[in-house]
């Protein structure tokens, strides 16, 4: 016997909180209770949802329309009550809830023991920190742009001067979909002979997540066979597809790739302070449980931005202990390496510096941007300000020029 | 060469949308353009977002913060774009996008020549009135409930009640997953008997939609047993795997079963004026291209209501002449007999009145509740009022003093 509590965010007048819950907690598990015979109550005790417990807040920011207060309040539910998939959990604790007016899930507390039950990352953090061989600092990594419509000599090309820049990996676009100019296997093949061209040349190992894409049924023999072709990583639009689909790729012993979760339409569970879904825990918590090595969010520094808060909570869950292995956070978005310092210190050592326009909008090409973004991580973790270090590295210097940042 | 038109809200400065839409057009696409060499230009053309209408509102209702108003921009994007499938189109379309500020999604419109890329339902309205032979009436829907940590007798019982009160149609609680007390195939085979008893003794043909459920990857097989044992139709939690599963189900020609796709856990996504996806795109349009005979959603008359306006946008998506077959509305939750004609007048003769509590707490039990339902409807297609029909109907007239109408 276990439970799984729900915590959640709702508005209404100081003291109507208890009858809510309650509410609650039987509606979304027995039905009724008190007007069940004894025996009948004895039966499905351990089905029946709990009030564990009700937060009222009277400080808030958001307007007390009509005397309203926001509360917090937690519901534990049996697990006996549904199967141990993702798809029943969510629709169990916040199916028919989610239609019911003000209401967002703000967490979900899993027991370790439960959590058994989920594959959490293939390799996590320490597992790909193993694969390149990098310990001592955060990784980093960059985007192709602009691929729509070119052929698979723009691709290689850009992938090319990415990995001479040093980053550690290389994302697919999330719009780049299979298609007859850059077919996904072809990525896979010629991506690897990039790589292991610069390898040869630099002795820099770098790792390149193709996009995953098409019918949900097709996706684990594609997967596979992106593993048969040398796939380093995939990339994955999960919440297009189901949190589900991220946990069978990731329990698919035939695929046995990192996976990298991006964030693509999560803005549409996440974004309300009123509704839907808190972004910890669905970009953090769920995405980790699910099984994506890396999770994709917006940096709170980019025009596409997380509060700093939300970002950091994220980052929380993706590496808490909890018998799971852990996930890498990747802010994402409007990353240019004068906030290297900011992020190391938001996110960590174990974090990843991911940009797009930061690496390919250098002066000198994404080759040069990637090393300014290399230059400004050994900086922070020598324990120089990038002040002093611009001093040293001519491609940092230029790119502190352009974006700023000391 | 087609295009797929998203039509987004967004809320800016006056004058300042033309920007701002560009740039949406051209960064889900191919990323920039002006200062593309012109030979470049001309390849990429065909790849190019544009930009084909945008409406600004100054007489909302929401606040004008910081001098803001509302706008309605179009874009068109190609589909060479992308795979031909709602994960890419969503990835596409609303992906990064999604998590840009105050902006949601309102529509997709699709040529009728590409949808045909995709199934919509299998059967339709057309299909499931000659499968239960009703031709002249909306139909009614009841659903079981309490049934968590119940046993096969009890929902034996439950199923007998509510077919003998004449409902069309019984679904399984949507929190009732696969479990040791009532197992799935149980409950079809079980099910299956106490219909065909109630068929032989009434001459009425109830169908059950048992609520499909587990992991992703093991619902086809799961759907295609259900099938071989005889199940009338699927539920299906859509919002919690993905609209691709529910498509994938559609498609498949062992399981080829009527498939009823519920709203739980689409709050989270559809509930926000500022964020998210529209109910009408969400609920009506997408649901039925992926493939729903049945669309169950908020009424705007219970508790947990859609505004009405809403909810008749969501029907008429689903009902709208585009190549497709339709699929049933289904307004649901604090629906009772005293609402039919409210009902009628809303959704018109092809939709399915589908009540909980409005069937089970009646005072004569679920066999009264839907016998109530069915003598509202006969009234109010005979254009009687419900004032008359008390006259000559029981179970009504208890219905109606208990709940009200007229």
């Amino acid at each position: 016997m276990c439970d799984i509590i729900a915590t959640y965010q709702v508005y209404g007048r100081p003291g109507t909180f208890d009858k809510k819950a309650e509410g609650i907690a039987l509606g979304l598990t027995i039905g009724s209770w008190t007007d069940l015979p004894l025996l009948e109550q004895e039966q499905l005790k351990k089905h029946k949802g709990k009030v564990t417990s009700i937060n009222e807040f009277y400080d808030d920011e958001h307007p007390n329309r009509y005397g309203e207060v926001r509360a917090e309040i937690s519901i534990s539910y049996p697990t006996v009550n549904f199967s141990n998939d993702l798809p029943a959990i969510l629709t169990t604790v916040f199916g028919k809830l989610s239609l019911d007016g003000e209401v967002k899930l703000l967490d979900l507390q899993f027991d370790n023991s439960y959590l058994t039950n989920f594959p959490g990352p293939r390799f996590g953090i320490d597992g790909i920190r193993n694969t390149i061989n990098v310990y001592n600092r955060p990784l980093t990594m960059s985007i192709f742009k602009g691929v729509i419509g070119r052929d698979i000599e723009f691709l290689k090309e850009q992938l090319n001067q990415q990995a001479l820049g040093g980053v550690d990996l290389v994302k697919d676009d999330e719009i780049l979909f299979d298609n007859a100019l850059t077919p996904f296997s072809e990525r896979i093949i010629q991506g690897k002979k990039v790589l292991q061209n610069v390898f040869e040349q630099t002795g820099h190992r770098t790792l390149y997540a193709v996009n995953l894409s098409g019918k949900t049924f097709a996706l684990r023999d594609k997967a596979r066979k992106a593993k048969e072709l040398g796939a380093d990583a995939l990339l994955f639009n999960v919440h297009t597809y189901g949190l589900d689909v991220l946990q069978a790729l990731a329990e698919d012993d035939e695929i046995a790739l990192p996976l990298m979760a991006h964030p693509a339409f999560s803005g549409a569970f996440i974004s309300s302070s009123l509704y839907g879904v808190s972004t910890a825990l669905l970009l953090g918590k769920l995405i980790r449980t699910a099984g994506a090595d890396f999770s994709l969010f917006p940096s709170p520094y980019g025009s596409v931005a997380l509060e700093r808060n939300q970002a950091i909570g994220v980052s929380a869950f993706l590496k808490e202990e909890n018998g799971l292995k852990k996930s890498f956070p990747v802010p994402s978005a409007g990353i240019h390496p004068g906030l290297v310092p900011q992020l190391y210190d938001d996110f960590g050592i174990d974090s990843i510096i991911n940009a797009g326009g930061g690496v390919h909008g250098h002066p000198e090409g994404a080759a040069g941007g990637g090393r300014a973004f290399r230059q400004a991580l050994s900086a922070v973790i020598a324990g120089q300000t990038l002040s002093e270090a611009v001093e040293e590295h001519a491609e940092l210097r230029t790119a502190i020029s352009l974006w700023g940042g000391k």
